[in-house]
């Protein structure tokens, strides 16, 4: 089968994304950094996904025949989550149907509701040349423009020769009170800024046009320190073995940055000098690493981080190489293994704690969960380790091209690929897909064995029971696909265990949580989703492994996309968003799961599947 | 002669510095940073310069008979001005003496009237280690004891390591909210600041102990920058020629900071790393050279700054190895030769607009003249030429060893000189002196002509007659001392042309300012002369050669010894001194001499020395 990639343009942004045929417009959304809101989990069954062909639209599916009318199909409209794309299209992605929180950045920093604030802004002058009547100093000139404004000896240096060279007019930077820069002519229309989520396994930027919040470009890529450790802890403790360590890691992940800003400029058609401030969320680790802060006290009780309310750097500080006097922004942080991601998803969610019991689950390598209720706002984070980002799964990958990203089991088990090709790995949302279908199938009981082909139960469709096997290593295997024989994707006992571990995880710290704020699951009146890997789960197979309180009414789960690269985009465009994270940071109570007396209890409950 | 040096202690402040025997008191004090009071100009009448020695004291001179009861000569008491160091000693020096600009740092900052407070101050803290239970980061940690700072992310990157390391104890460095520095163990004692008076021709750097405002240690250089123009027009000149002779112009004045810090370091006992932050005050091209400002604009109409507010930098921007994070805050600026220097002296002489009207004159290469009366403040600079500072002088020299430095001509002419040792040149004041003689005595008329033998008045008493010969070059010139026949010390007829270009600049500044005020110079009440040349003038000789105006009752003038370097000092100790130098840069009016239609005559009719 030819591969033709296809070329989709989403409007109005004027995004284009060239990508596999058959994938999802919801997928290919999510890659043009759209986040489209599927409350249904991308079932077909809520009809809120909707967005309209305006050429290259694909044959209706069932889900669209029951969600939309003939006029809308025959307009061109569709659900996102169930339509592939199979040609070069053009789709128009209402507001309506984005994910709340791009819509508030939107509206909020463009409508109604407020203005794009960012620190950072342009402002070209013309100035009357000085006289022996009026020879007041250059800068003293502008500031009567401008306000008084604090400049870096490198700026002032530059001031009078720019100013004389352009016929006294000239574009002035000024970032937060501070001239950043002066430049020749008027340069106002090129003013742009990054925004980083910084993760644990993926590193993604936002590039930002300043004056009206457009987003330029997105670029993302695996964050390199995988090499030394594919959790916090193993990076931890890489650091301490050397001292020279803590430099490496720093030295890899800006290099990645660096990396992501080539791509982006390249995307836009811009130059890294017209890219005047950087934001960043990341967990505690990340961003120490980042700042190349020493992370030693991360990795010993009490888990202390160096500072807490967020920086405000310059790029040059973090030897980042945009504009020469970039400012840099790093969230706040609440705790050792609480960071500026999980305080970006609260910017981003605009949790309160007057506001109904709400519930935000970031999840990550780390997951982070944060509690709103009863007037308080708690936050803890949980070791899920990144099985949840296919890693430490043995057939384990990151949702990309040859990824099995759904799974359906009847009397025997069909799977989907992402960009309809031979499948090569499981992804996390198919991890729980999998598991759940064979907890209720009975093929992995409630300790989470793997049952032998001895053991399992009789009446097991054929079909299914030929996939179970024992491996080499006496371990019971699960073949998925074996498209390719010499590279079958299975799921082994040991996959289990991991998938295990990680819901486990963040099941206890949910009860932990719950059980501190002194209410029940089932009082939660929402829980948000949040994370790359969260927006593609089914929220009724995460119940079913345990990953979520059963308890609570599937229509009260949200996705909320990559809320903490929103949160870092918002950052970059508001000054009052950074007000709002730095809030966020100091009011939230830093929960310490390990010392709950019930925690240990709890994960060890919580490693046990839901009976049914 | 053995030219043993002699040691000289002064009490209270307990520095101490070696000297050639025979050197007055008051010099050795102004080279210890003291400026001792000397209204009458150093001639034994007023008797306001009495110091005492406590050990070492000479013989007393008749002007201490006439000014000190027996019982103060017994103990020690002398006049400063008269007297000269013959051995080791240790001289009292009570505060009554000093100069009023130094009594005012000193009990301004120390006494009743306000508090030492700099931007720079040490904390020495003692944190509770954090716990599983106070789990706060170290940086809030250290805030609560601190209130609010914002760190420099290297800093930062220290804390957690420093607090570890020393049981959670520690010594903040705290300049103007911001966190400089974090230090292990107590280290508040060592809280260093140096402030420089950058002149054309002379730098001058003092050592202050931030914690008290004592001066540990001064030093002195010629500014290098000499060696590429004598003045600051031709140093603009000479950055024109190519872009890198900015640079070079910079680095020679960076180079002689550094090596006066070295210096003072040495004398102190002190590190570099102990100076936490820098003051600059210099003539508006000085201060710009010194921070890689380009000068250009400087040299053409009409004249005009880079900036005018005071820069508070790093030391690290201008490239001065002191502390790593130390601050530099250069002086605020009146206009493009009204710099920093004129706003230092204005601050430490508190002149004001609503006291009298007031004149104050700054000697230097450039003459800078400030004129408060009627509610206003009046600046304005006039282009001496060097000749104050023995530059351009065919024998001219810096006051130092081997100057004449007083000149007395009956029958005949004596006179003495620094260090008692053989003459090697004129300094300015003796300039000055000689010059009036010579104007008395006939020797050199009205128009600064040097009259060759033959049209000498005919009462000429014989021994000066005979000093007076036509040189090679067929002008006259008039032999001084001649010691070493090899280098005989004369005054040529182009000395005394440099002379009256000097005279007649600043004393045409000085007519237009009063013109401009609307005033005469009979209406002022008080006239403050300064600069290190200034201090040792002797008042009558320069109303006699016109650099003063004869009108002004020679009480009415006073010296205020290194009003720049006592500015800067001030404000290295007073963050209210800054913002009162700040309001003195902005609301006083900048007069450019050249612009007043009257100037040119003036000067032309400056020229002419009066006639008695």
């Amino acid at each position: 089968m030819p591969k033709q990639q296809v070329r989709v343009t989403f409007q109005p942004s004027g995004r284009t994304i060239v990508v596999l045929p058959h994938t999802t417009a919801l997928e290919v959304a999510a890659q043009a950094g759209l986040t489209i809101q599927t409350p249904c989990g991308g079932s077909g069954t809520c009809g809120k996904c909707r967005v309209q062909f305006t050429s290259g639209a694909c044959e209706p599916t069932a889900s669209d025949g029951e969600q939309l009318s003939d006029d809308e199909i025959a307009a061109g409209w569709r659900l996102a989550c169930q339509t592939s794309i199979c040609e070069d299209c053009v789709i128009h992605v209402p507001e309506s149907s984005l994910f709340a929180s791009q819509h508030q950045i939107l509206t909020e920093t463009t409508g109604e509701k407020g203005e794009i604030a960012p620190a950072v802004r342009k402002v070209y002058v013309e100035l009357s040349p000085p006289t022996l009547q009026d020879d007041a100093a250059d800068l003293f000139r502008l500031e009567e423009k401008l306000g008084a404004v604090k400049a870096s000896l490198s700026v002032i240096r530059d001031v009078s020769r720019v100013l004389r060279e352009g016929d006294f007019c000239g574009t002035a930077v000024i970032a937060d009170h501070h001239l950043i820069g002066f430049e020749k002519g008027d340069t106002s229309e090129r003013c742009y800024g990054a925004a980083f989520d910084v993760g644990t396994t993926t590193v993604v930027g936002s590039l930002l046009d300043l004056r009206n919040g457009d987003e330029r470009a997105i670029a993302s890529a695996m964050n390199p320190q995988v090499n030394f450790g594919d959790d916090v802890l193993s990076r931890i403790e890489f650091t301490s073995k050397s001292s020279a360590n803590l430099h490496q890691l720093r030295q890899a992940i800006l290099g990645t940055i660096s990396q992501l800003i080539d791509e982006m400029c390249s995307k836009a058609g811009i130059s890294r000098e017209d890219i005047y401030e950087l934001t960043f969320a990341g967990n505690t680790t990340m961003e120490h690493l980042l700042c190349g802060i020493d992370v030693a006290p991360l990795g010993q009780v009490p888990f202390t981080p160096a500072h807490a309310r967020a920086l405000a750097l310059s790029a040059e500080e973090l030897t980042i190489d945009v504009h020469s006097h970039a400012a840099a922004y790093v969230f706040p942080i609440i705790g050792g293994f609480v960071g500026g991601d999980t305080v970006a998803c609260m910017l981003t969610t605009r949790i309160a704690p007057d506001d109904g019991a709400t519930m935000l689950v970031d999840i990550g390598t780390n997951g982070e969960i944060v509690l709103a209720c009863n007037g308080e706002i708690y936050a803890a984070s949980t070791a899920a380790g990144p099985a949840f980002e296919g890693a430490r799964i043995s057939c384990g990958m990151r949702a990309t091209s040859g990824a099995i990203d759904k799974i359906i089991v009847n009397d025997d088990l069909s799977c989907s690929v992402i960009g309809n090709v031979p499948a090569v790995g499981l992804c996390g949302s198919s991890m729980v897909d999998l598991c759940s279908h064979l907890l209720t199938a009975g093929i992995i009981s409630t300790t989470g064995r793997l049952l032998p082909p001895d053991e399992l139960p009789d009446d097991l469709p054929e079909p299914l029971r030929r996939r179970i096997s024992v491996a080499d290593d006496d371990q019971t295997q699960f073949l998925i696909v074996d498209d390719n024989p010499d590279r079958p994707v299975t799921l082994t006992q040991r996959d289990v265990r991991e998938l295990q571990l990680a819901c486990g995880a963040i099941r206890a710290g949910i009860r932990i949580l719950l059980k501190q704020a002194g209410i029940e699951s089932g009082d939660l009146s929402r829980v948000l989703l949040a994370g790359g890997f969260a927006s593609f789960i089914r929220r009724s197979h995460a119940q079913r492994i345990g990953l979520l309180p059963g308890e609570i009414d599937r229509g009260r789960i949200r996705y909320v996309g990559n809320a903490s690269l929103n949160g870092a985009r918002w950052a970059l465009l508001s000054t009052k968003a950074r007000q709002r994270a730095e809030d966020y940071a100091r009011r939230t109570r830093h929960v310490e799961l390990s010392q709950d007396p019930d925690f240990q209890m709890q994960f060890a409950d919580a490693m046990i599947f839901p009976d049914s």
